[in-house]
């Protein structure tokens, strides 16, 4: 252990110089590495390739009985696709709506459709208040804070904890201020740290009184069968919990195939109440004409049913926990004896989340990049951009090849080596 | 020639028994007739087969060099659809965005960012006004109306004339009243009336000028290949127009293959100035992930360009022409003496127009309904539900057999006979 927040001033300026050193000769390198964004890599998508096979012209012929899925019709979706969500996701298929190829998309509209016309609860559209906000539990995904930002929601930031978003504070906010509209969760191997949220946390968000009558979670379990353990940890079912608090419209629990099949190319769903679904499905009626039928059956031929998709989770991980593995040993061997930096060890996901320093986010993202290796931009785990202690950098392991990544986290441990003696000097 | 109007009580009290008694006769066949929407038939869809099994693993293997459009990414389509849609709506490829399988869904996400965030040339977000209004020709198409009816933007009717809407009111009213935000026209083979606007028309929507600055022409041009005749109308380019009369802002174009391919997975798109579209996609790329690039490589590989689309519609129009053309010959046979009802003989598009006589339309909708034959409510073509006249009917041949069309169309007339004697006595 060489805790550089000990050393002295003649050992840190000698350690700099000699990083320093290190650093410059990468220059030459001329290396384009790309770490910052979630994404499956070639192999795993050579998993699902079957996919685009499977409902050929003659299975579709086969098929083609009662309901002609080539056609218009079914806004919320095929019943086999609702059946196939609704084990996903441990509700009833009714209480599903199958959408486009991107939840983000449908977490999107719900928001819009909120903010227009309100939802089931609302006594006027959101958009109509004078103000409204959301607890966004931080570091949390970027791209749930673009669409408050883009749509002027103020967010507020929530701390999270080691089993989930602070909870004190969140009763404490949501019981006073009726402006409070909703909170944004990654409930399972959450977005960057890896977190699945307690029983507890759970509950209480099911639970907490809220001043706001129309309050929603939403509830993005992208992550729900992405494991990278034998033994997964188990997500309480806040639909259920919900119903049982005696607010069974509070949640709407959002997930795809996005990480299961392609990214481009799969199926998002939505789940909620009865009671919402019909509220939403009335709006769909007039927003679209139906999502693609032909590419859920593709998706129900394909992953059959959960059991299938435990299996077909199982090659993914195959996949990526090396690459996981990979990161985590080197940056225990290269940062692990200095207490300079500490990081997630998710059991799940698609991230590692790294904080380093106070103030050092930035500067490591910077460094990284001028020697040719992308990082997610600094503080865009936080809302506005902003990280208050400019420590967090989100890293996405699974894209790169083993031999990139390699290079990549090195390069990255020796910025963070860099920005912190020269932070500690 | 016997015109109904003309007839003497007795005669008409007489001819209303005789149909009545063949009225009440149909009852006992429990008839389920569908002419109420405009679905293409099987035998259409038949056509596209080949859609499923062109973008095998093995073809997308092979096109996978430098993009994996498996993956993420790519908010605006690929370059090939691009290019296939810059030839159907005659604009150039960097004109274009590719939508998912709905354009319908495009136009709606169009209105609601506009609603909530204005379009490039607003002052404030269209839902911050006071109020905003769109006009709205008639008859037309009732998805439109319903979008509008959704978010409460006022709908002003006008009148459609033999070559589009009037537009000595158009410009009128655009030119005094800032809060009419925007036009839905449908340019070709217009809904439900068949009608492709002149020139003129297309040139003075382009050229008028309009109190409101960020005005904007909804042109949902989705019939523009859907010819039923060997020398189809030329619809002049609007968005080319609109450059030419320094208005390159003002038009948002649609098309979709909804009815090319497959209704519930085909390709939607829009065309629209750089400027524009440069605005939407910032917006586009915080609401979705993009849309589904391997169904574009589909419709790339089976469509491939303008000339092959135009081979394939020939083989649409074989199957739904003799369609129209048997519609248009019993309503010439059983209603063309009496004057009480006119209709459309459209060239192209998915409708004919059925006026009858003033305040009768309710009623043969509802006369047909009570025998098992499913009409496009009445009204339905116009704002609100509310045809003024009470005379609008919307057939839709396309999707029934030839000989459940036969039997469908004879009681539409016997309908029709049946409230004009009723109306006249």
């Amino acid at each position: 252990m060489t805790d550089l927040n000990t050393l002295d001033n003649e050992s840190l300026t000698k350690l700099n110089a000699e990083l320093l050193r290190k650093y410059d000769s990468l220059k030459a390198k001329k290396l384009s590495l790309d770490m910052s964004r979630g994404k499956p890599c070639p192999e795993q998508l050579d998993l699902s390739m079957d996919l685009l096979d499977i409902a050929s012209s003659k299975e579709l012929l086969r098929a083609n009985e009662s309901l002609d899925i080539r056609n218009y019709g079914g806004v919320e979706g095929l019943i086999e696709a609702k059946k196939l969500f609704g084990q996903i996701l441990h509700v009833n298929p009714n209480e599903i709506i199958i959408g486009g190829n991107s939840s983000l998309s449908m977490m999107h509209d719900t928001i819009s459709r909120a903010l227009l016309n309100g939802v089931v609860d609302s006594d006027i559209p959101w958009g109509k208040e004078p103000k409204i906000k959301f607890l966004c539990p931080s570091p949390g995904y970027d791209r749930h804070f673009a669409i408050c930002e883009m749509y002027n929601i103020e967010m507020i930031t929530i701390d999270m904890l080691d089993d989930g978003p602070d909870m004190d504070k969140i009763e404490e906010l949501v019981s006073k201020d009726e402006s409070i509209k909703g909170i944004w969760c990654v409930p399972k191997y959450s977005n960057p740290d890896g977190i699945t949220y307690s029983d507890e946390v759970v509950s209480r968000l099911a639970k907490m009184q809220t001043k706001a009558t129309d309050f929603k979670i939403f509830w993005d379990d992208a992550y729900t069968v992405h494991h990278l353990t034998e033994q997964p940890p188990v997500l309480k079912n806040i639909l259920k919990e919900c119903k049982e608090e005696g607010h069974p419209n509070r949640v709407f629990m959002f997930t795809s195939t996005s990480k299961i099949t392609f990214p481009g190319s799969g199926i998002a769903a939505m789940a909620a109440s009865e009671e919402n679904i019909n509220f939403i499905k009335k709006q769909l009626s007039v927003q679209t004409i139906g999502p693609d039928k032909i590419n859920q059956l593709r998706h129900v031929l394909f992953l059959q049913d959960l059991e299938n998709i435990t299996l077909h989770m199982k090659k993914h991980a195959e996949i990526i926990k090396p690459k996981f593995d990979m990161v985590l040993n080197i940056l225990e061997s290269e940062l692990g004896r200095y207490n300079i930096a500490s990081w997630s060890k998710p059991k799940g996901g698609y991230f590692i989340s790294l904080n380093t320093l106070d103030g050092c986010a930035t500067e490591v993202v910077k460094l990284a990049s001028d020697v040719g290796v992308s990082l997610t931009q600094a503080g865009a785990t936080y809302p506005y951009g902003k990280d208050p202690r400019d420590r967090n950098i989100r890293i996405a392991p699974t894209f790169p090849t083993l031999a990139e990544l390699q290079t990549a986290i090195e390069i990255v441990c020796l910025c963070v080596l860099l920005a912190s003696t020269k932070k500690l000097l």
